[in-house]
């Protein structure tokens, strides 16, 4: 992992100020007035895998990069065992090519299917649960004074949610510090992006838990899972299937974490009731987010 | 159009209380008590046309039929020159066939895809754009007393989403009247179940409304307009992408209203200030939506 320049830092924070992200659009309000409004960017994001087109991703545009070796990862289409020789973002034509020595298993599955199948248009994304049966996640401890902490932090550092909204952030954390917080329009692309970062740094899951301020629904723990994290933290709430997931991989699933208050639907058995929940100050108003909904 | 038993009354508003679209889950809030918390159920839907598997959607369940056809319409894959001769839903195998009397122009497009490239797997969604350039929306006005009306009425009614949250609604109205009323955990897989409905019913986008209570993006705004609505109405913000399709198509773009307050960022040449806004009351503090997120 690369070094901090501050114990207390984050490795990737939003840059909430950098150009082609968001953009100020004129419109009026309800009195008739003009206003101008900061809106984020929302961009098609073509990836491919070596010669085959897997899917187009609408993203905010930033870490192209992180966001098809995440996506790719997450999807069980690129596996340890492969060996990425590069990966290729061309603005212009709005596409990123990870390329391997190899090719893919993946890529010899949907061989296969488009063979006998003719296409497999719906097929491709159905393996996702493949690999969680024997999946087994780290054994970590997850405190409440860490958990606390990070939530206040995170909900204070400068983002683009906080200057454009309509957006979703993910955070990678260790103990209570926040590593690496990506933004983006889907809150699976977030996700995705912290995944791509991790596999390009060589990362390791062990003792990481991630911070989501998007609900905690199937593709969301899964991704997670998948990733190796054992707790998955978020402002918002549950799917039944999100909790019947994350119970059956054992991974602790926190919902609805405002304040004081939060809801553990699954894996309790890693928390550590270390500070009295009374003693945490409730949100400040102001920075109360309302959701990118 | 199906006729109204009241004159105020929905035609189709959501039923929280209906079983297997919630459902109970035990664990602990942060003082360790246990705590019987209501999530909204989350399952895949294949939706085919006629023998081709087209897409997994993930969805609360309600209304599949409807969630198939109003998804093939959106995407253009069902045009109007197709005539359905079916549409069956098979609960145990959580798949929805759509048939046609001919194979569809789309069916065609896909073939002869699947024969050049080996796979069509990312291009198919490529389309949605098609369809936008010659596209003509009703000039229809948008009073401000009906949407602060609408507003207010959406929010009051009970809803899934009041009982477990972590969903998005999508309301068809006209005037001040809320027709529609569609929950599911994806903002677009309630628009599409409203598109459904208005296919099989045969109802006009004449002097229609689409209220979200999700954000304006891209896929938002391309859907309302294949539908031929002339103005989308939501809560929450907007992205650019969204702001940019909406004012090429010339559809009324209203975000981020709460209350009194909006933002129009198309269109405004359909609002009809009828009402002033200053005499509008702020919503109760009880039925704020926090957003599903």
């Amino acid at each position: 992992m690369p070094p901090r320049t501050k114990p207390d830092e984050y490795l990737l924070a939003p840059s909430p100020e950098t150009s082609g992200l968001t953009r100020t659009v004129m419109g009026r309000d309800q009195t008739g007035a003009q206003v101008a409004v900061n809106v984020v960017e929302e961009r098609p994001l073509s990836i491919f895998l070596n010669s085959r087109e897997i899917v187009t991703a609408m993203t905010i545009g930033d870490y192209p990069e992180y966001l098809a070796l995440g996506f790719l990862r997450n999807q069980g289409m690129l596996a340890d065992a492969d060996t990425v020789l590069g990966v290729d973002y061309d603005e212009e034509s709005e596409a990123v090519v990870v390329r391997t020595d190899q090719v893919t298993d993946f890529e010899g599955k949907l061989e296969k299917k488009t063979r006998t199948s003719g296409c497999a248009v719906g097929t491709v994304f159905g393996d996702m649960m493949e690999g969680l049966e024997d999946l087994t996640l780290p054994d970590s401890e997850v405190k409440l004074s860490d958990i606390y902490a990070l939530s206040a932090q995170i909900n204070q550092t400068p983002s683009i949610y906080l200057t454009a909204g309509a957006i979703h952030g993910t955070v990678l954390c260790e103990g209570a510090q926040p590593l690496v917080y990506m933004e983006d329009v889907g809150r699976h692309n977030a996700v995705d992006k912290v995944a791509g970062w991790m596999f390009s740094e060589g990362v390791s899951a062990d003792g990481k838990l991630l911070y989501t301020t998007g609900r905690l629904t199937s593709e969301m723990v899964i991704k997670t899972a998948l990733m190796g994290i054992p707790a998955l933290v978020s402002r918002s709430g549950f799917t039944a299937w999100g909790v019947e997931i994350a119970q059956q991989v054992g991974l602790t699933l926190i919902g609805r974490m405002r304040g004081q208050r939060f809801t553990c639907l699954s894996g309790e058995e890693r928390l550590v009731w270390d500070v009295d929940p009374a003693s945490v100050p409730d949100e400040p108003k102001k920075n109360r987010r309302k959701g990118a909904e």
